[in-house]
């Protein structure tokens, strides 16, 4: 492989989900290819990519011969299991590379790797059995959250512990896997920086974003976020000093929580993030654009923010009122393309641009 | 059919080049999906299309095939042949409609339907002979230009006639087709006016336009153009009247000549058109998404602009200049995934955003 990639070159997607469609087009838009492999049929990025894989991750046959027929391979989640990636690695580059998927597929590892380069993060402690999390409690007090190790996303695989007394029960919720305790944070606002690193080394960061959750789930990102110029400059050196620790290509999201004693990094993901989705209307080149950008060897995108913005997730039953957000002026509506719809799905977003 | 369109309902697409690309990642944003009908293989807008038939025009089984995988059709180029159509127009929705391909399909004809509607024109006069030729000349004046009446794009099957005695080669260039005899305007500008029509009759304008053109082929569009607010106005009231006329349901590109007596219409296209390629950057809506949006029985979007523009096709070898415009700060790049590079073809193109 030569770098940068040209005109009709291949990027290999892992995963066909949203992200995964919406990196499908920002390579279009640069001339360059996208072939995606997920196991599932018909995924949302089966409607804009040059092809389509449907293979299970274990299909070592399928995976050859899709490493075969790209030129570079990125993915829209970090779940990837290790004997695929080991496969993939082998035979084609894979970016972001295999110590930010390290990090970022196991709670404990991505903490630590934060402690070690002196970030705050909430306290916590490895918990492998009902002693562990006792002796955890003690040090790290109520509340406090319980969470798998591995495989969490979006409020899934955790379990919340008001007082001492609800362990045996937020254990058992781990089903005997590994885990992780965390203490709380008392925050003033959560805001996330989506943050790029190219080939050579070069990074460059989006103006944080404030985010709203509900129900473990990303409901609302708006730009500005209510922070200093201090945090402002602060939470993107910080997620530089991540991406550079991580010898990282791509684009990256780290949640912080903005507390009187600085940034305290929530977690970070190894992927275009849902907090992210504003730059397609705040930016001339998105986050989309950027990873591409990155993974296919061309220099970063000027990451300036032109206007501010509120990013919406049409969750579930949110899609009941986009017949009123197409009528609504200055509002970007993007759907997925997902024909069922169902409570906590991400069905789409909108971003509204705010004059 | 039911209007409006939902979520994975199909946009079928008549043509595959950069605008139809460009228009099924627009269906695919709004979570509908887009299936491409084009003769040539591998066409730009394969790589990002739900999906693809390759197929003559002529090829009947392949037509009713496609039409009955879709919604609706809308198309990307105006020369589809009449027996394609009339074939597609019995089977489901054809938007925009017969009537708009008729008028744009023939330079006498569409000539002929702005005169009616009480729209300036060139001064034209329909040649089928050296004799009309003569008259025509007597009375139109040189310099004039003599085109072909049907297929001509791009300053293609066209001649111009600085002198009487360049009659004879000039009508010779038509190789016996029907043909138009048109004289000059002086003008001080050439504009051009994206307009949409809703299929309830609703019509919007974006701010228009300003044009260069180099060797017949469009090479900028600035935004804003240096017209007055009248003419701003009457250029948005005219393509209105235009599409109203036509019935008209979808994204027009009509282009103007500003004049100190007032615009004068050069030409219409009943599709995207490359001077609107500047909404992608200056719009929350841009032209593809509002004709997607019309073509499927949405409302219309949001045409205002929120920023100046100036957007720069890259023809043939400007494509030696992707590698300095990457690194431009408010550019935003479109390639359209075409490989081979030619002198005169439209590789992809630039938007700046001006601040």
């Amino acid at each position: 492989m030569t770098d940068p990639l040209g005109p009709g070159a291949v990027i290999g997607i892992l995963g066909g989900g949203q992200l995964g469609r919406m990196l499908a087009v920002a390579a279009g838009r640069l001339g360059l290819r996208a072939h995606v492999y997920d196991p599932a049929p018909a995924p949302p990025a089966g409607d804009l990519c040059h092809a389509l894989t449907t293979a299970a991750w274990e299909d070592h046959d399928a995976l050859r011969r899709f490493a075969g027929a790209v030129d570079v391979i990125t993915y829209e989640f970090e779940n990837i299991p290790a004997a695929t990636l080991d496969l993939l690695e082998s035979l084609r580059p894979v970016r972001p590379g295999r110590r930010a998927l390290e990090v970022s597929q196991d709670r404990l590892t991505e903490k630590r790797f934060l402690q070690d380069l002196g970030l705050a993060t909430a306290p916590f402690a490895p918990i492998d059995s009902m002693d562990d999390l006792e002796a955890a409690l003690a040090r790290i007090g109520t509340p406090a959250i319980l969470k798998t190790r591995r495989l969490g996303y979006d409020g899934k695989g955790q379990a919340r512990i008001s007082a001492a007394a609800d362990a045996p029960v937020a254990l058992q919720a781990m089903a005997g896997a590994p885990a992780i305790l965390e203490g709380f944070v008392r925050f003033e606002r959560e805001i996330s920086v989506i943050a790029a690193r190219g080939l050579a080394g070069a990074v460059q960061a989006y103006d944080p974003g404030e985010n709203l959750h509900e129900g473990g789930i990303l409901r609302r990102t708006t730009l500005p976020a209510a922070i200093s110029p201090a945090t402002r400059t602060e939470a993107a050196l910080l997620a530089g000093r991540i991406l550079t620790a991580l010898d990282y290509v791509g684009v990256m999201g780290v949640e912080l929580f903005v507390t009187p004693a600085g940034p305290v990094v929530n977690e970070i993901a190894p992927r275009v993030h849902n907090s992210g989705h504003w730059t397609q209307q705040g930016c001339t080149v998105d986050q989309f654009e950027q990873h591409i950008r990155a993974v296919a060897g061309w220099p970063l995108g000027d990451p300036r923010r032109h206007a501010d913005v509120e990013m919406e997730n049409l969750i579930g039953d949110d899609m009941d009122r986009v017949a009123q957000i197409i009528t609504e002026p200055g509002a970007a509506l993007h759907l997925y393309g997902k024909t069922e719809t169902r409570p906590g799905r991400k069905m789409g977003h909108v971003n509204r641009i705010r004059t």
